[in-house]
């Protein structure tokens, strides 16, 4: 397998990983979700890792980095379904995903890509000016 | 990988296939999405197959095996994401995926699902009495 799909649900992108990212793969995943994210004008990308068993630095990095991409273009990046021993080891090694939020399944991650979205259809900008 | 995720998403199942489906995989994927749909509840399955280049007659006969499956436990099947070489190659195998709907993508099949859910709500029992 060459690409990982990204399905377009509503106004977010849905990435379901499943197999080993090695360096090739995670850079077309990276290409790939940057077009579609401005092809489709996407407000979300959710990122399902349920099947991963382990989180190295580099998957660790390369979720970062598509984080930090998908808010240059405006969109939020919420990682779903990581597995209680990732969690602990990412914690153990130190790697704190700078930049990217989670939630516990995909149905979470989706609400929670909305109230984002609607928080800021209600108060644009407010939040990024510290309005207080 | 052992085990294909399969994600909730407020009534349906999504499963995206990434990967050669050989027999224990098909197999287990068959039982995993029979446990979730009873255990959630699940009116429909969405199964993404963009990633595959090619529908043989064992995969095909996966996806009907599902749908059939899905349908006794009153859940509506949907494959979307069809390469159009797989299409061609489909037809012309004569495989004709029985019982299973299709859908452009996911967007259009998750609305599909929806609309089969509202039309069930709105006329219980009438389509398949065959009431006219």
């Amino acid at each position: 397998m060459d690409r990982i799909p990204i399905l377009k649900l509503g106004e977010a992108l849905l990435v379901t990983i499943q197999v080993d990212m090695h360096d090739r793969l995670a850079m077309a995943l990276e290409e790939d979700l940057t077009t579609r994210i401005v092809d489709v004008a996407a407000k979300g990308v959710l990122i399902d890792i349920s099947a991963l068993e382990i989180v190295d630095s580099f998957i660790g990095r390369t979720l970062a980095n598509i984080a930090m991409i998908a808010k240059v273009l405006d969109a939020v990046t919420v990682v779903v379904g990581m597995r209680p021993a990732v969690a602990i080891t990412l914690v153990e090694l130190g790697l704190s995903l700078p930049g990217v939020r989670t939630a516990l399944n995909a149905e979470r991650g989706m609400a929670m890509i909305r109230s984002l979205l609607d928080a800021e259809g209600m108060a644009p900008g407010e939040e990024a000016e510290g309005a207080a």
